[in-house]
């Protein structure tokens, strides 16, 4: 009976989530890094179809055929995938149409969930709900990808914040040298890469309690920071000058002063808000720039349990790699993230975007080191 | 009053081409030769209001001031324009709110149409028309891209016909060598790429009363037409191989049967059906194939009249070039036609998606040799 | 005997064109329209081994099996062909290798000469006579361009002149109404493209004596030319913004002064030269902003005669298309033309990289309308 | 006076690597990650005169004022760099002219070096052998490069060993958890990312002593396993199938049996050899397919004391980031490895292209996952 309150509450959030949007806004895909908000609706609902109600409901009757073609997106175990540019391309199914699949599946799920469940259900069916929620996060960052470059600057909610209120008092926090146990031993739900609790030596840090924020970034802009190799990995420099960046994203310079696409419209900056929406390249040259660096994902769960975050994804200078040990469950629930680790930098945190619970101490995201989609920000090591 | 009717009749027909899409499909933009329906719907408005409305209508009052960015297409002399591949991407305006557009710049035309107009302001108005008449043939074909390229394969309308009925007895046209007139010198619309009728000499040749249909061109690539070089422009050869081209667009080979779909959906191929959307390179190969060639264009004008024409806009083998005397209207109506005088073919006659009375025997259209998706066909010559 | 000593004459000028270069010069490839001078050199020699000794001369033992792959370009029916912007990467054979090459295939094709020949052997190698002659331009212009795009801007030769001295009076010829008769009908060498003598109508023209200068192109320049789309075709226009284009190619601008790259080193651009290495687009702009016109090539073929000509290739408005009754020649020699006539502009006369005697009054010459490093040129018609 | 002695023998070595070349060899770029011979003759040659010759040897004349545009690589504070891809386009400076560069350069520096020299000076001297070393190692592959693309796959030397000799017994060392110790603290050079010795924490594992050879890799090539999405990263299985990767770079299969082209030419593979010319992600697909892991590169520093290593450069699991306490040295030196961590692997070892004494245990090499053309190899973990 809870397993069905949690299903319903987690789904009923992604509706909530595009409450806000018109028809049109479900549908385009500007880049190929954010997805229609329509193909997430769909692609959550085929999870729990193709991985529950189709193995284990017994007389399920599939929705639709073609939707298993049209909502895969990279379990490559299960038929063919439709090629991840195109999804901006697909007018149908529509979003009406779409609404009726979660209401199919929605209903089967409910009567399913009546009976006793096997255990290995009940984990996949923990997996659903999670992997719902971290579609919830991208759906609100693709919504206002989507909205933020739209010339017209659509609002999409005045109820949404992006910026949390509580105040922080500035200062570092120092950590002894020493062994540490990383990642996850508990009894609740983790994902695989989390897995394998083990130690890790670090050496004495300090790491600050506060994010950096607007007015710090600013000054890294004013000086120049954009322009001054030094700063920057070679590959982030190429990247900062084929696209000729010279902000964070969603900032524009109007008449001589810096607005920011917000959740709210275009609105000034906010000098006191974390910096946001840079990619790891930035992240990197500004802590370079202050003579600082980032933390390693270890770092940064040996010393989070001493500072407040989840208000933004923060870049740490790890790349995404296995713990020791790690395996791959068997099928297509093991493609879930193995198969990403290589070239990727994790984030640590959670933000405003993140649903409530979803991120804890252990959990490890991760992005390409361009990306600046995400409600990302930058915390500074010394 | 004549011209306030001939107005909202064509600009209804616009919103009746429409009439089967839902809201979604008017939002995408597959590749960048297509647009979403509801660009040409705002930018076809846009047209009116800023060379009609805006400089002779006193008091009008601009819908919209954000909208002459978003609907401009190729008007370098108004303002800045979007580049064209994002038109994919813009959710907003909705599409309500460019019907509202729609119908406010109509109320405003029909109160401006009742007062007495200037020559050069029903020049413009013209103009418009026929302006509109092009968009209306791109915005059916445009739609049957969007369709077609859907796994779903959705259905158009069951009462759009792709092929016209008459029976014509097959059979070659002579024609004899001399000086032939050629261009528009009657006193209705015509476009200034028709314009300065002038003289050309033909030599002897005979041209076809019917077009190529699909049993002719399915014998084609029976016969390895698509895979020996010898039939090809060395550009159409790369056409070939680069895009893996073996059938016209559309067409799809399921269980050995060759499938193609049509504003009434995926049907088998019809082989008494001219065959369509095919590319000037297949065109081309296909005649030398068969041993013979093109027209150029001014054969097609000189022989027209004796064959009927109109159901697919024919391939000739001449270039888009400007005919004597040709000179370009001052400002932005100017930029109309001679800007593409370069690097595309000429196609002669109308298709089923051409409004009625847009085209004529003078009538020059153009493309790049390469696109596919309007209804192009073959005539050949011996 | 006369075919021996024009086919030594022929032979040995590809090499005299070479003779300033050192070996590395030989092997470059800097952009895929422009091939390594030792390729030019191999491929010549390829053609005779291919299509005379090989069909024709009893017991010739082949050079080399490889460098039927190496030495190929187009001749889609003679094996396969190298990619060819590969050819800048092969380093062997070696240009000593090549030059072996070529003094071996010159002992047998002058034994082979010294017997009798058959009409059709005869008209083959008059063919590989002209097709070296062409190569010889390239030669010269692709070594040109592989000099004059080193930061060194090394000097090819001090007697090489770009510009001749004959003094022309301006002023224009005016050319009256009517049909003319155009392509080539006399007994000599003809390409296939000059072929059947035909009539076209033109209507009156007044056609430039002399070829726009710098001094006049620099005009253009200064007054924003290239800043200014009206001028331009849309392609162009994209041309122009895409490559940043500010100038003809080999003009640089040190210190507020405009240098000319020439066979000669980076000398001040001479003013009263005629302007080079300008594309179609630029050709085009720059007469619309003279408020005239580029020639068709049949005007320049009736007017030819009436001018001095053969120092630039001059631009036409022509696409590249087949005459009246054109037809191709069986097998890998019907290659040559006909498959280049789509997307091309005709261009007229000869350039001082043209051999003497090679060209003539109806020598179609091709190109896409971006290129710009052949000599190419400017001829004005109102 | 020793320093003397190791300089010159440095600077002969790359010479004499280059002994087997004709002067094409030395010109060509097949790809952008492969430079020109010629390049690393006056790269290498160009450090010693920037940072040594220029700011320390009083009166020091510049050898040629082009060159330091021309033979600049990445070393942003010297200068404007030539883009990379454009080195395979500079036929001048002659290789003639840059052997010249070197005797010039080497007279300088010999007299130089006769003189008692600063702390500073010995530094940027020991870091100028050790960059001419991993240039030479570039210098030997990116020859092999141009030779074995060639369609004549030349032979480059018969004498230049790729496999050594010595027989090792296959079986696993086990290595115990515990904390140790990691990177360079003696008192000869090592490279900056090798400094700050500290402490790891590492798991129980158990590492080959021998490498996969050719026979174990075939046996992944005939399972299927280029063929099966489960063994690869998301980007590996991208890679494969955009560049139809089927097998190691060099292998061809020629009627059913598998040839490798070696320094001694195209031969049959040696299945006994280690493996070679194999990405990271093929690595990691053939331990996944084995059911097994690479090693971290902290892994492999532990055991490497117990086998025989400096065959093949040994893909590790470890991403290429900077060790605790790493900070750039000032000014354009500092510039050598920092500007790099990122979206690289650390491969470890050495390989029959690194020059004696060049490498050691702690010794950090680097590449992107794709990249090919060193002599790569596989270690295996379980």
């Amino acid at each position: 009976m809870e397993l069905v309150e949690e299903y319903l509450r987690i789904r009923k959030y992604s509706e909530q989530i595009c409450e806000p949007l018109q028809t049109e806004d479900y549908v385009v895909q500007p880049v190929a890094d954010v997805s229609p908000p329509k193909w997430h609706l769909g692609h959550t609902t085929w999870f729990f179809e193709t991985f529950i109600l189709k193995p284990f409901s017994v007389n399920y009757q599939v929705h639709n055929d073609d939707y298993n073609f049209v909502f895969n997106s990279y379990y490559e175990t299960v038929g063919n995938r439709v090629i991840r540019t195109d999804r901006g391309n697909l007018s149908r199914p529509s979003v009406n149409e779409i609404y009726q699949y979660r209401a199919y599946v929605d209903e089967a799920m409910v009567n399913f969930l009546k009976a006793p469940l096997a255990d290995e259900v009940k984990e996949l069916l923990i997996l659903g709900f999670n992997h719902e929620q971290q579609h919830q996060e991208l759906l609100l960052t693709d919504i206002k990808y989507i909205l933020g470059n739209n010339p017209l600057f659509p609002v999409y909610s005045k109820d949404k914040k992006e910026v949390l209120t509580s105040k922080i008092e500035p200062g570092f926090i120092n950590i002894e040298e020493g062994v540490y146990e990383i990642g996850y031993n508990g009894k609740d739900f983790s994902f695989d890469n989390e897995l394998n609790r083990h130690k890790v030596y670090l050496h004495d840090f300090a790491i600050s309690k506060t994010l950096v924020n607007n007015a710090e970034f600013l000054e890294f802009i004013n000086a120049g920071g954009y322009k001054n190799f030094n700063y920057w990995h070679a590959e982030g420099w190429d990247w900062v000058n084929s696209n000729q960046v010279t902000s964070p994203m969603y900032w524009h310079l109007i008449d001589g002063k810096w607005f920011n696409y917000t959740l709210d419209g275009l609105l000034p900056v906010d000098l006191n808000a974390p910096v946001s929406h840079i990619s790891y390249y930035e992240a990197y040259a500004f802590a370079s720039w202050k003579g600082m660096r980032l933390p390693t994902e270890f770092e940064w769960e040996v010393a989070a349990k001493n500072f407040n975050w989840g208000e933004r994804w923060e870049w740490t200078e790890s790349a995404y790699l296995p713990y020791p040990g790690f395996s791959k469950a068997p099928g297509a629930i093991g493609e879930y993230n193995g198969k990403f680790m290589v070239n990727q930098k994790v984030l640590r945190g959670a933000s405003i975007a993140t649903p409530a619970k979803h991120s804890r101490i252990t959990y490890r995201n991760f992005f390409h080191p361009h990306l600046r989609w995400q409600y990302t920000g930058i915390r500074l090591v010394k």
